[in-house]
């Protein structure tokens, strides 16, 4: 009988124990907790919520470039799955499928999607018929099943996971290349202004890309821990579904051609990210964008007097930011302490907490608390609103600066192969001159455990041309293309590119 | 070789083939389509556009009630789903199962979620500790998978189906029960007051509610087929979950509680009851407020200096109602002529089809053609945005105003069995006395093959009470619970409430 106790606060340090420190956060803040099947999370409303303003935002830049949104089942034949083989075989190790439906046997299994290229070019094929069919453009918000035998973590590690994946068809190989930077690009953006994480953009290696892909280009970010987290992927599938999956488009003279294609998506993994990133001691710190509450009210008070006037001043200022559509409530719980508010509110990571009490109801003002630096500042109530908006913008900026700072401390540059192994163990981005051989990047890997996560566009010989014509921005490395002296870290050979390696999530 | 041809128009009628004219309008007006597995549809981005909507106006609803959005996994073990018997005894026939995964067979099979009442309850009884921690409101927008037999419908009967379920806990029975009707009420306003279809608001009978349910409650809906459809249900859980998932909480004096729940769902059955009551012989007709696109401009010329001007005038048109935000295009397609794209927009449903040719432009004008009624009419460009506007809600309340009449023309009230059973072999809803035995109504079942969609609330002898009490709308029949003189249609016993009879989706 009665109420079980809990420890609230989070109790392990993120830098001496990333790992738990990590999980505390995500189950204490109320994001996520693990469901009753190993490998699989339930996402909670303050941790959906921060999806559901991903996803507004990511609708509203795919609406711009002509994407618009669908619905694919979940359930694919092995058949269809197979059609495209290297395709297949990357996911056979992690299909789940389903062989019964009620008391029957079933006389095809059905695999639990890992991706949807397969069934949502079966559709496509149907479809097209001609140019004007083209291009097509949709996007799928869904999730994909991927069975992990590794330990779950929460947004990082599940066998199921929120994600959208975009499927484009496209006349000519030029156009479906420039979607794919298209979507890179808008990935790029999004990452780094709503949530202010900064991201590298480039090239996968050939061994690290989709397997169904022509290529893949990724953005990629550093975590705290020194591991390398893919935030999100743009495929380039040229013909490599369309052939096998007959789409096929007539021209304006009636002839009939297979279509070029791209894949792309991102995941709920950006949610680890954010939290890996901008999280303290303390527990999650919420860029303001996403933050589903910017701003908490904590009203502090010793009698009824006082609390009649302190919460009518709450109240007003909840009346004034709401106005302004802040995201913003009052904390009027009366079973806990001021101090026992403040400590929930930053541990859920609120931008904001505005304290009231007697004296700044007497003196016309609040004290604002930034949760992102700890800072106070007494603000007059006139001005409130004003200075809301302009510290809910400069958190924003602040927080992106303060992880640009953060990932630049966590990357080196090894210009030896025994300076190249020793910031390899130590973690982080290491950069370093690449002769493009997989032999040296296998061989990498079994020393350092280190892999290409990225080859930066602006770093890669033969991405600079396509890259300058696309128009993304980035400046060309001449210097590493025509400079002989750019030897590979490993064999010596002629550098061809100056990838980013690291141990990765 | 070369493009291949297709009937682009609808050639089966409402009226003599019904089920062809539905299959049709779906597949032709690009909303849905069959995926490769028997029982699965895919949604195109003009389908999926009306769900989101739909998303949109439930989100604003229910949170305006304290309900926030959350995420489940779609697995869950077989030993969860059985822990309440009745509910798993329900779902046993149609449920998916997933015995694999990779090459390895798994120890538990997993069932694809038919409805997450035991994942969700699982999670709730973690979550919930004390009274602080009521009521629980959390809404998942997913897919529900019920293996179906029967052939597919798109909409209407499919083995995955989109949907939305919501699952409330509360620490008193009359809170649960008010929040049972609250959903329902939010139903019946929304598919009323955006789809423009009149619903009926009751509660099922015994042998019709929510098998894991004390008591279900449901909004039904008569298709001009006269076959009633279910447009959504609000169960009362009342505690046949919270004791064997052990959802307890802490009183204020630190006695625990089982807790009292609630669940209540919609499904993209919906945008099949509003396909089959608005649309005509020559496709979709949409209410204006879930239509994807509200008005399509048609540009007509005949040479080059006509279509500088015409466009000109369209562009312009075009603004004026962007800037209202009236979701308005041009179609400029130059392959095809206005008489093909008059035809492609009637199929699509579009509300407003506005002709721009030089005429037009000569006499400062536009010709405004309504789907709904065919109407045309001319409005002088400086007078545009407003008349739109106002014809766009006009059209939403005609379009609720004609379908009442239709749902009208489909009720009718029975005084005989004999009178009873030729009614229901006609089709529509049959009004009839209803002695409460559920001998009686499966006799019905047996005899005519309806059932009771519905027991009205101002027809139900028990429910006036609590329904009164609760504060929805509708009026108190006291002249049926204390008339000696209605008697059951079937077994002319005393009359305990009015059903609404039917066959059913």
């Amino acid at each position: 009988m009665g109420e079980k106790k809990v420890d609230v606060g989070i109790t392990a340090s993120k830098k001496s124990d990333f790992s738990e420190w990590y999980i505390q956060v995500v189950q204490k803040a109320q994001l996520a907790d693990y469901a009753p099947v190993k490998g699989l999370i339930v996402l909670r409303p303050d941790g959906y919520a921060i999806w559901e303003s991903l996803q507004d935002t990511f609708n509203s830049r795919f609406a711009k470039v002509g994407v618009k949104n669908g619905f694919l089942p979940i359930l694919i034949p092995e058949s269809l799955l197979g059609r495209e083989k290297e395709h297949f075989a990357g996911f056979t190790p992690e299909v789940f499928w389903v062989t019964h439906s009620g008391h029957s046997e079933l006389g095809d299994r059905l695999a639990l999607r890992p991706t949807s290229e397969t069934i949502a070019y079966t559709m496509y094929a149907k479809w097209i018929r001609s140019w004007r069919d083209l291009p097509l453009k949709i996007n799928f918000w869904n999730t994909a099943l991927r069975s992990e035998i590794k330990a779950t973590k929460p947004f990082l590690r599940t066998s199921e996971f929120l994600w959208q994946e975009g499927h484009t068809v496209h006349a000519t190989s030029s156009e479906a290349e420039r979607q794919v930077k298209i979507m890179l690009e808008i990935y790029r953006d999004v990452v780094e202004q709503e949530l202010a994480i900064p991201v590298v953009s480039g090239k996968k290696s050939e061994r690290e890309k989709f397997v169904g892909a022509r290529y893949t280009t990724a953005i990629e970010s550093i975590m705290p821990d020194g591991k390398a987290l893919q935030m999100g992927t743009s495929h380039f599938l040229a013909q490599k579904f369309s052939k096998p999956f007959d789409v096929k488009f007539a021209d304006r003279c009636n002839v009939e051609h297979f279509a070029w294609q791209t894949s792309w998506g991102v995941s709920w993994r950006l949610i680890g990210a954010m939290i890996m990133v901008h999280g303290d001691d303390k527990g999650l710190v919420l860029p303001p964008r996403v933050a589903p509450l910017q701003t908490v009210i904590v009203p502090i008070y010793r009698n009824d007097s006082q609390q009649n006037a302190v919460m009518d001043s709450a109240r007003a200022v909840l009346d004034m930011l709401d106005a302004k559509n802040i995201r913003v409530r009052i904390d009027d719980r009366e079973d806990v302490t001021p101090g026992f508010k403040f400590n929930d509110w930053e541990m859920k990571g609120v931008p904001i907490r505005i304290e009231i009490g007697p004296r700044d109801v007497a003196s016309k003002s609040v004290v604002a608390v930034l949760r992102y630096s700890g800072k106070k500042q007494v603000v007059k109530t006139d001005d409130l609103t004003d200075a809301i908006c302009k510290m809910l913008s400069e958190i924003q900026d602040a927080m992106l600066k303060k992880a640009r700072q953060g990932a630049a401390e966590l990357t080196f540059y090894a210009s030896t192969y025994a300076e190249f192994k020793q910031m390899c163990s130590r973690g982080g981005f290491v950069r370093a001159v690449w002769c493009g051989g997989s032999e040296c990047e296998q061989a990498i890997k079994d020393d350092t455990g280190a892999e290409i996560r990225v080859i930066p566009f602006e770093y890669d010989c033969d991405a600079n041309e396509s890259h300058a014509e696309n128009g993304v921005e980035g400046k060309s490395n001449a210097s590493l293309c025509n400079d002989d002296d750019a030897k590979c870290i490993k064999c010596q050979g002629q550098g061809l590119s100056i990838p980013l390696f690291a141990r990765g999530y």
